[in-house]
């Protein structure tokens, strides 16, 4: 048998501050733009267009955060996720350069936490990934943990650390990957809507209305665009015989329908510029409908920044209903039927 | 409940001489124009290749006519058409100007007629809209008209105007789009037939012989790329309870595929200077094939163009049978079963 | 009936020597790369990114082999295979030129074989087909045959000639589209595996682990994108009623996700240089499930170059089964359950 294939990592092969250069370092282009729009319908003018971008401070326009977010984190795939069980969470994840057409981006981790279950068949596993552009610049960083299979239950694993991680990130690092705006050609009617930052209310929520069914074919273009290569999202052979009988849509296609969806209520809200966390509650399946709602959890000026503002927002995705009461969690504390997608985020609004 | 969102303008909502600018500005890039190929798979030699473009008289391979139009159309979507119950009628879709990748396409409607309906629950909206590029040049035009709901029956309409509109674009019209050609450049072969304006007689009738059947992520993917908001080509959950139980494909994906087959037979009619008139019969659904053909109704030539000529077609689609004996119309004067689209255009031709 | 339609050629059309220009040049670009990467999830550093094909030695990452092979065999359909009920084999399929976003190609074809089946009904075409950049360079050249239908049975075909091909493409002719490599900035981690040519034994197996599932979506789009219109892709209204009931997924896509699932294994040889034979063994249906695997057949020195060696490969597709006992052929001599592609090919590995 050749060891020349990835069988990728099992939890007990990662050790603490371990750095991991992931592969294929990738060169987005205006057709991995069109193929974003095509697959979600983004509708955000700054992303949408050069000569709306160029009015506003932009050199062009840039590329849709969680387009460069999906494919930063596709590259740690190979070597962090192959062997795992779930996918736990996502924690201080900045935007802190924008990304346009042309940009090559790669990825590096480091492995900041471990912890095995009292199993001993799995762990979880916390790493810091950092996506950066052919000049090295920071572009996207984040923390993530999943959880990790063992290749061997009797492997004995020292290493234990749980990292402390910030419940949000701060308001005065936000807006990095903004120019300085020129708000007086900021056209909100192209933009699609007259709110903006001091038109929204802490405890604000809003139904984004419109719902979109996910098709395999998308979702298998989506992952593979990112070059994500989890299994689960592209082999109908073994997972007819898996846990649902089914493939699993990727959860970015999650995160970027609901986004997409969103312009509906939050036009101006143009940038991601951190998630705070993120969890995806259940799963998704090819033919599922996503419908989606925001809660304004908080709001923030930015330091030295008189052009834009931050809302915080929770944005939550539910499947096959619609989202109209808002639905997030039960009485018992427990996610509502139909949650799929709980996701905490500072987004960046004109002002 | 936010009031951020849109709901779509009802029929009340609209005033005659009404300026609607729509959201949304859209930089086409060589992205979409890879989709669109995908999409569809035209094959004009104008449109599919630089070099052939340089040869006769472009600066580069224009993006097809059709792309263009759909985006521009999608723009109008939130606005003009969110609550309506049919797109009755397109008139006066001139393409003035060739499309590039990286320009930027915007749209603005004006309302220039209104007719509410006997039974005071919907009426009918005509608009004159004009897509335009990011120097504010016109690039295409267009009258629609489509029936939209009442918010509120007991609504007073004062205002009732049914414009008038051109049985069809004057020929002295068409062509602008289309630079003086180099005809001795436009290598036939490589185009991929012989016949020429010259060649085609009033009367002609061409089946398109090929057939295309539609997935529904296709029609999803194509929908939004134009950033058409439109909710019953999306959502599954609401549409499984409509009128049929599916999902409904956007008209404008059958003119793409109508207009791809007809190069089967018209492959040097590579522009579509004009659309006089378009009809969607009936609907089409994920897993129909679509066939096609063309009749030509006139033969024009253009004023001041000795290199370039026009005729006038009616492209017909039809699904679920082929195109061989042209199916149109009953003797009944209805059009006959499977019939989809009746498009009544200009085509341009080199001479 | 309108005779402007293209029926294809039938056997008794073609003659030895004959020279076919087909039509429609096509100018590849960033788009057709990000939909290939969409489609297939090809993850070779070169092609991949700008960055890491600069610092090797190219002026920008080349567009995938395959995805310039699929466009350059595409052209041909329309005048070769129209009317075939069978594509029997490739040989002599060399890849002289890189092709880069920008490029067009175009494909002219030579017959240079001819041989009628006893059967009367049907015979065999072979013909050297060449695609050339918009500088008249070549990029690729190929032999193909296929069997034809005769459009009249009684037809006198008096030409009969079946042309000696290669077994294999000669190792001196390979490497001609790779500049000199600048192997100390070949970054083997980044590219994603260690193993480079001097790693890898004749005799040894590779199972590619993955498996793809195939949506008709995918199918179709991809084959659109190389403007390939052979029928059976496309027209569920037909293949209802034909020999399996629905589509056949265009083989040339079982070719790129065999390859781009070979990367898990072979993740250094970013370059495939020829084709020395290759054979569609069984169809591929919507849904089934694509694995493969490769042996090493052979390895070879290329004269001249001290950067880069070549490795023959067999790479075999086989569908809904994995590829894990490395399935071929039978001890009869067929080809095992299961197996749909057996492709013999050159690769270029850095060393």
């Amino acid at each position: 048998m050749s060891t020349k294939t990835n069988p990728g990592n099992f939890f007990e092969d990662f050790r603490l501050g371990q750095i991991i250069t992931h592969a294929t370092p990738r060169t987005l282009t205006p057709g991995d733009v069109a193929l974003y729009t095509s697959l979600y319908e983004p509708r955000f003018a700054v992303q949408s267009s050069d000569a709306f971008a160029r009015a506003v401070g932009y050199p062009q326009a840039p590329i849709d955060d969680l387009l460069a977010f999906h494919v930063v984190f596709g590259k740690t795939v190979p070597d962090i996720s192959l062997n795992a069980v779930a996918n736990l969470g996502y924690a201080e994840c900045r935007f802190e350069r924008a990304v346009y057409p042309g940009d090559t981006l790669a990825t590096v981790s480091e492995v900041i936490g471990l912890k095995e279950n009292s199993n001993r068949e799995t762990g979880t596993v916390y790493v810091r990934s950092t996506g950066r552009n052919q000049k090295g610049e920071v572009v996207i960083s984040y923390v993530r943990w999943v959880m990790v299979r063992k290749r061997d239950k009797a492997a004995q694993c020292m290493e234990s650390l749980v990292p402390k991680l910030a419940d949000r990130v701060d308001p005065s690092a936000l807006g990095a990957a903004v120019p300085p705006l020129t708000l007086a050609a900021y056209d909100r009617a192209l933009a699609g809507a007259p709110h903006v930052w001091g038109d929204y209310a802490v405890g604000e929520k809003i139904d984004h209305v419109d719902g979109m069914t996910v098709e395999e074919a998308e979702q298998q273009m989506a992952t593979r665009l990112y070059q994500n290569t989890a299994k689960v999202h592209f082999n109908q052979h073994t997972e007819a015989k898996g846990r649902f009988g089914k493939r699993i849509i990727y959860g970015g296609v999650v995160i970027s329908l609901a986004r997409a969806l969103s312009y509906n209520g939050l036009a101006n809200a143009f940038h991601v510029a951190a998630i705070n966390g993120g969890r995806h509650v259940a799963p998704l399946f090819s033919g599922d409908t996503v419908y989606a709602w925001s809660e304004i959890l908080d709001k923030s000026e930015i330091a030295g920044r008189s052009d834009i503002g931050a809302l915080r927002t929770r944005l939550v995705a539910v499947k096959n209903r619609d989202a109209a009461d808002h639905p997030f969690k039960t009485a018992a504390g427990e996610y509502a039927e139909g949650v799929i997608l709980d996701l905490d985020a500072w987004l960046v609004l004109p002002r």
